[in-house]
């Protein structure tokens, strides 16, 4: 490696596992340098991080024993996550210099990736579509998004005129899970954590209902009003109590796809539910949904949605903060719901 | 009514809602009369009742608030539930005097019973085989046995070489269930509670493992020894703890098939279940089960069950007491597991 090529590399580094609630601090800004050009010989690409993507995954991989479905971060060593970068140089046939590229890099200006087939965390993505903003493939065009695709047609087999319940509804998954549904002819309600949040549900996604969790002294109450049929179809981002209030409002034969649970995610034992005899009195569907597992279906949900969104038909809101050293706190916040909409944070703007 | 006709019926009352464990006093021996022909005109059968069945799900029944599904009995009138009988006289052009049958009817000696479409507190199906022992339809050709095959066939989706485990397995479903799963090939381990049925499962069932959950201090630890490798397929019968215990060690895309939950009837606050997160983890699906859906599949499985019958492929253990008076014992001691076997009350033997 020729050391002239090397640059400062900014980077957010893990430091240490996490029990609880993450703070900004199990996070240090640090700098190393990086040389710009891949080992002579190596398939490897060094890539400029443009936009990292906050997501509640992220969580589970800060656990000294990791949940069983990916590993733990190292610590000492930079987060690792989805994002959206540029290909600087390319060992590998299928990324060349000046590509634009999603998939999982590091949390640091430049990083160098090695692809494993079959390694679902060296995911990489040739960039198809460049007329819509970058940073929505962190989010509506990336993962969250491609989740909401994948499990919301996959998992929760909906139907025209279907009542579907979205948790966590106006994040990276639920704002657009929630679009999909309407766009199918289902009925939407959605549950966010602030006013601000209700009201981007319903007057630009077009939920038909909406309502603040936080204000509600009774979520089975909440749901009941907003459900007096009951649900057919629930997007379960949450788990929980609302798991639990979400169970005895099912409808028969109703689905629900886990797709994430993120009010536990930081509970050292996770709540217990205790209406889950309601799946048998209502022969209830629930399971569980990750995303690496429905990849060969990126191109079709891409089309579509990069249809949809020239058509105007779909809408997304991303929260942005500008510089890699806001990382640790967007993070964070995810698990308070300071964010609106999809968290991003810009390392670069290409 | 011609007063002539009448005869003395002994019945079991059911004396008011229960909370709690159900208690043989809540239940009352008396007698009335009854006439033995079907009002002029009617198209009711009057029926002699042979064998009752004893099922968990009658504890439902006994709930002020039912679950939902099924409505509560009526305080002051008898206990309803499977059986099997003998018409004695009949309005319906279905049956007529002398056929067999078995379905939903009165804990007394003689029934008027009442037919009406689609309700499905009125089955009432003519017994096809009598080469086997008549109290069979309470169980392994009935409603238990039926279940063990839906729920199996259709909600488990086994596969030869599945990982089956099943709780409550010496149980009037959980013996077939295992039973079927073994003659699919696969690998099948029960939990029962007690030594004795332990024994039974592995000595008359074949059974490839058993173990007794009350002398297991660790019920994660007992799976995971009987599962080194996970479980593909979780046949519910009991819920709460077990079903906390089975999910963490569940295989990916395994199936968890809940056709009953006895270990939860009599609280009056469920257990909570707190593992739940692992069916992202492993993408589980679990369903509930409900028998009456897969009534049109009756006829494929009697067949298929009489014919093991009798090729002796398939084993059946019952429990029976002699006499309608043992009848509340029987029922309550369901829930102390003091059955072992598929626990039956006789009537009368024709």
């Amino acid at each position: 490696m020729a050391g002239g090529d090397e640059v400062s590399n900014k980077q957010i580094i893990f430091k240490d596992f996490v029990t609880g609630f993450p703070k900004e601090s199990d996070m240090i800004l640090s700098s190393s340098k990086i040389p710009l050009k891949v080992p002579q010989g190596s398939k490897a690409i060094v890539v400029k991080n443009l936009y990292l993507s906050c997501d509640p995954y992220l969580r589970s991989r800060m656990n000294r024993i990791p949940p069983g479905y990916i590993p733990s971060f190292t610590p000492g060593s930079p987060i690792v996550g989805f994002g959206v970068s540029k290909v600087i140089d390319s060992g590998h046939p299928d990324f060349k210099k000046g590509d634009l590229v999603w998939g999982v890099t590091g949390w640091e200006e430049y990083s160098l990736l090695t692809l494993t087939d079959g390694d679902i965390l060296a995911t990489l993505i040739k960039i198809k579509y460049t007329d819509v903003p970058l940073s929505y493939y962190t989010g509506l065009l990336g993962m969250a998004g491609f989740s909401a695709y994948a499990c919301f047609y996959e998992i929760c087999a909906p139907k025209k005129g279907d009542y579907v319940y979205i948790s966590a509804a106006s994040g990276g998954v639920g704002q657009l899970a929630g679009q999909y549904a309407k766009l199918m002819g289902c009925y939407v309600v959605g549950s966010a954590g602030s006013n601000e949040k209700v009201n981007i549900l319903k007057n630009k996604f077009g939920f038909d209902e909406a309502f603040n969790y936080k204000e509600e002294p009774d979520l089975n109450v909440a749901l009941k009003r907003c459900f007096p049929e009951g649900i057919d179809i629930y997007f379960e981002n949450v788990g929980g109590q609302m798991l639990d209030a979400v169970l005895p409002n099912m409808r028969e034969h109703g689905r629900i796809a886990v797709c994430g649970m993120i009010s536990q995610y930081n509970l050292e034992k996770p709540e217990g539910v205790h209406n889950l005899f309601s799946i048998v009195v209502k022969r209830v569907r629930m399971e569980g949904f990750m995303v690496f597992e429905h990849y060969h279906l990126y191109p079709q949900f891409l089309e579509l949605t990069h249809q949809y969104i020239k058509e105007g038909k779909i809408f997304y809101v991303e929260d942005i903060v500008e510089g890699i050293e806001k990382g640790p706190a967007a993070l964070v916040g995810l698990f308070t719901g300071s964010n609106v909409g999809k968290q991003v944070v810009v390392v670069a703007h290409e």
